[in-house]
């Protein structure tokens, strides 16, 4: 494809901080960044040069939004495909393509296309209906969580069953959807590789770093993980699998459980740039969001190299409403412009620099 | 001062690419961020919460659009000092204060101003008229700069006199206004000194860049200077006299001549972020626009601790047409939006990383 020129327009689907992030990253490289959101004045509109906002399925108001935009990206994989779809028949790509939400909107489809590309999961049985729960309960060794098939995100539309009597209440607890039952993991840490992919099919992933959640929501993310190299290489290239398999165009996340004997078991990817991946800006020659606005609009991938240690601490509800004077020397504070702190929502994160690179 | 909340309101006068820059890290720090610009569609608009397109003189525009802001700044020490009072008199604070702006505007009071603090400057003479110049070329020495009082900036409205037959020529090249006739400098290199003053009267400094100019506009700044530190610490307390002595609160850049024997004589100081400190949102800590952006909301000040080496090279003119390919992969790409590559314009800059601290 031929690059976009600076001063295109680059067009995000969804307007929360991802796509705020995502934004400011297009416009320091020169972009007009238009924002498509079914909220009103949603966070990223306040950084963007326009906002459309109307319905994931107002076909009118996406071929104007495609007509206005040379290429078109989203800032969450649960972008209804048909939406894609309208926005691509009005004329506009769309990176990543269909293929990428179409395989993550499903956690069945997922993971059978993670195993398919000889990217191991922990063993998962499909769930259809209530009367599955104690077979694949069985199967997968007697404890394991219950997911909704779809739309799942931060720990929502999970239960876990460690005995077939708890399988009742945990169907209902997820809302009686179709669902998987993926067998427990004994786990030592969780990381992630954030892969990006140009639309040349170049690859790059920044240092896998090590997750750490509370309440099922990403708290804490460091860089280097601690684990050994080879188990970061694997990682890493899995993830470049992962990617060329889709045919992506843009950053992915990968999650893994690392096992106490280093085998990795991936969890989920997101085809998108993910919280694991937030002190990326500050920390490395290229962030994820300038990485991923590169690959939209057809450009050369930026070095990945990592200048320092470092965390990311994410700042959930009341945290968000975070006094500055409590800000230490080696913090960068970044607020998403959320109006309102509601208990578990991410109002912002600090990226915390650790000291020099000691890998 | 009380400081603002994440998620008030700040408002920049001017929409170029320094209050686009501002504006982006405004909006890091959750603010949202209002531009005025007599511009129609003005690059800062782009990436900010929303633009009044208004003249300089229109109160009641400002009058509105102060009532929108917590807090406003400015991108450029030309605003009328009429508009700033405007904007106060509808209750916004604006920082810095009308005084600096007052001294920065008339290049005799200024150097009259940093003499007054004992930051010396090269000589220079008032030239009200034509009449003036012969005897002001005598005082400072047989060659000088005539340099009109007011509005010029990246070399415009200045003159070389290096003979009494060149007098009339460049008054007459100046504008025939009001002028100082500055002595020749015989100096080894340009440094400046970017300079923080918080609301509490808190101050930083950055390390100070070494600069290269063409044509009369910037082109290169590097750091470190490669100046022995006594140099740069006298550099940076004087910059430091000079935010408290205006009672300063914001950015600020003073420029020096450094002489062969390491004396350091004052040029100009620009109230505001600067050019030649474009190379500081990726090099240190803090950048200079959050930084402003602090000080502007009444926070504390962020660290200035510098990472690594780097030097900042302006694109000016059609050199703003980068292909994104020719970017090296320690180039950090910052282009601002503008519709039309002129010759002269600064479309860009590119922060390159030359490599870890060496000193």
């Amino acid at each position: 494809m031929t690059p976009l020129r600076p001063g295109a327009t680059i067009g995000i689907l969804g307007g929360g901080q991802l796509g705020r992030m995502l934004a400011s990253a297009g416009a320091q490289l020169g972009f007009d960044v238009l924002i498509y959101s079914p909220e009103e004045d949603p966070p990223a509109g306040r950084v963007a040069a326009g906002v459309w906002s109307a319905a994931w399925d107002d076909t009118e108001a996406l071929t104007e939004f495609a007509k206005a935009c040379d290429a078109v990206t989203l800032e969450f994989e649960n972008v209804p495909v048909r939406t894609v779809e309208a926005v691509e028949a009005a004329g506009a790509p769309v990176r990543p393509g269909a293929r990428s939400l179409t395989v993550s909107q499903d956690r069945y489809t997922e993971k059978t296309f993670l195993n398919a590309q000889d990217i191991p999961t922990a063993r998962f049985e499909p769930v259809d209906g209530p009367g599955d729960v104690i077979s694949a309960l069985k199967a997968v060794g007697g404890t394991g969580v219950l997911k909704t098939r779809r739309e799942g995100y931060d720990g929502k539309g999970q239960a876990w069953i460690r005995s077939p009597e708890e399988a009742e209440a945990a169907w209902r607890r997820i809302g009686e959807a179709p669902a998987i039952l993926e067998a427990a993991v004994g786990f030592q840490c969780e990381i992630s590789v954030i892969v990006a992919r140009s639309a040349n099919g170049e690859t790059a992933t920044w240092a896998p770093p090590r997750n750490t959640h509370k309440d099922g929501i990403l708290s804490l993310s460091q860089v280097p993980s601690g684990l050994p190299k080879a188990v970061e290489d694997e990682a890493r290239a899995k993830a470049q699998r992962l990617v060329q398999a889709l045919d992506h165009v843009g950053v992915l996340a990968l999650e893994y459980f690392v096992l106490p004997d280093g085998t990795l078991l991936a969890n989920e990817f997101a085809p998108r740039v993910h919280n694991s991946g937030h002190w990326t800006p500050e920390a490395c020659q290229t962030g994820q969001f300038e990485q991923h606005m590169r690959c939209v609009a057809g450009w050369p991938l930026g070095s990945t190299y990592r200048l320092f240690d470092a965390e990311m601490i994410n700042l959930i509800g009341e945290a968000g409403l975070v006094s500055p004077a409590s800000l230490g020397p080696y913090d960068t504070l970044t607020l998403y412009g959320k109006r309102e702190a509601r208990p578990g929502r991410k109002m912002g994160h600090i990226t915390r620099r650790l000291g020099p690179r000691k890998d």
